[in-house]
């Protein structure tokens, strides 16, 4: 099984720098007063395509020989990985197609359309997703770049981090939200690499809480119909990323609904920032004191910022 | 009547600089297609207080006398001003007393409670908050801070062109909202100061164009029962500011509240930011083609980003 080394992560750094954002850390007193801790927020909300995914998407891309990149990539996905793939491909010039459920949201649609993704529809369930993407790597030799589970992606998605230490040096923690654990794993590496003492923490939605369910069982376990406002994070704990967490992640904490869009709101309210559901986990987590950071100084990781307007109102 | 000077301004500038936030520059490939124009956000949104008046507040504040300070500030505004002065005053370990309508919005009230404001309550009307203003400065000697017609307050203001200028040399134009045109003069003076070529251009609400017709006039005009979503730009512009606008201003485009709205939506969905309805007045007039700004790279001042999540659906 492919490892995860620091060293990936630093190529992929020197490999994606020219093209993504060096987003900003932002804090605020008065969310610092709530949450009883000093916290930096690492705004990937403001990442090229709105998420931290244009990090593992660019890097992926441009990790293949140009004789893979003439044939393409591939995924499936709904949300953030696909735009980001999208984009990415566009930046190298290739050909990016992705399998979307039928009911997958206009505006998601939209995004891929505008990167200049091209968009194969299926029906709405992981099997149809599966088929469809394999029948379309067999059928044009397209690479598939699976949004979470692959050793470039994971790399990619552990810049962040990396970014965020040398902006904040001497974190007590990093705290970030999970969903497959590409973000999680990658960051962890990073984290512990640069900063051996650091605890690496995690948000999870409650409704979808297979990475806490897994990392308690020793082995991974799904949930059944997982559901969450936090879209981003329904994704099953992958096979790559899960001994990573295994080995680094020192907490996560489960977190309602409610719980996020209140972090939503308060981010909005304090920080004058659009955050998604999925990005506002991990703060959720600690503004709720759910994580052990008490009067430490943590790092959360704001993952993304693609959220209908309309659905801020929770 | 008191003159302003880009002198003033760099005054204020070295008073305020350890006291707001140096607010960052945005940009979006996508909203410049959008304009067809090159745009340069300057984020005050992200400004101490949520708002410019940060700048105006703190340097009249820090330009008071030990002996004028320890009787205290008092002035009448139901918006940005009164949290920015009580929070300013808060600073200087000195009272604040706001004159606030008996119906501000609850926000707003809390805002200034927050940052350690005395309020005192009064019949929502014009008149009732000038006797109320000007009884507590009698009683108590306070030193009235008028929002926007005083020119510590117009120094303070023009600072954020300074620092947009400094971060992007050589624009063209820069834009930004009016009301009673505080913003607008110190920005002005700032600009033209340093870059003489620049055209000076302003935003103003359709329901509120007191300064429109001034200037049309050549001569202050107020507008009958001013209103607008933009809710910071319903004051009739001073007789400090208007002589200012009428040097300098090339252009004041009107926009209608539809238009503020999806100005705020745009930059909410692009940017990832809140800012207010009137923060976004002088972006919707770029966004709409309605300031002559075609191929041209203009800076755009997003003065202020307290805006009630449940607003932003209009």
């Amino acid at each position: 099984m492919a490892e995860i080394h620091f060293r990936d992560i630093q190529e992929a750094h020197a490999r994606i720098r020219p093209h993504v954002r060096r987003t900003p850390v932002m804090t605020s007193a008065r969310l610092n007063e709530l949450a009883g801790a000093e916290i930096f927020f690492k705004c990937e909300n403001f990442q090229k395509t709105g998420s931290f995914k244009a990090r593992g998407a660019v890097n992926a891309v441009l990790s293949l020989t140009d004789a893979e990149a003439a044939r393409g990539v591939a995924t499936h996905s709904s949300g953030n990985h696909a735009a980001a793939l999208s984009w990415a491909a566009g930046m190298r010039g290739i050909r990016a197609t992705v399998v979307m459920p039928r009911t997958a949201s206009p505006v998601k649609i939209a995004s891929v359309e505008r990167y200049g993704g091209r968009i194969e529809f299926c029906e709405p369930n992981h099997r149809a997703r599966e088929e469809a993407a394999a029948r379309i790597v067999r059928d044009t030799g397209a690479a598939l770049i699976h949004p979470y589970n692959d050793p470039r992606i994971i790399a990619g998605q552990g810049t962040a981090a990396v970014e965020l230490l040398e902006d904040v040096p001497g974190l007590d923690a990093v705290a970030c939200p999970v969903g497959g654990g590409g973000l999680l794993a990658g960051s962890a590496v990073a984290a512990k690499a640069l900063l051996p003492a650091i605890r690496v923490l995690a948000g999870e939605p409650e409704g979808a809480a297979d990475a806490s369910l897994s990392l308690r069982s020793g082995v991974r376990r799904p949930v059944e119909n997982p559901s969450s406002v936090a879209d981003g994070l329904l994704a099953f704990v992958g096979d790559l990323t899960f001994p990573v967490m295994q080995r680094h992640v020192e907490e996560i904490a489960t977190v309602t609904d409610a719980s996020i869009i209140a972090a939503m709101r308060l981010l909005f309210n304090v920080l004058k920032i659009a955050v998604e559901p999925s990005g506002a986990v991990a703060y959720a987590a600690v503004s709720e004191r759910r994580l052990r950071v008490a009067g430490k100084r943590v790092g959360v990781i704001l993952s993304g910022g693609n959220v209908d307007l309309e659905r801020m109102l929770g």
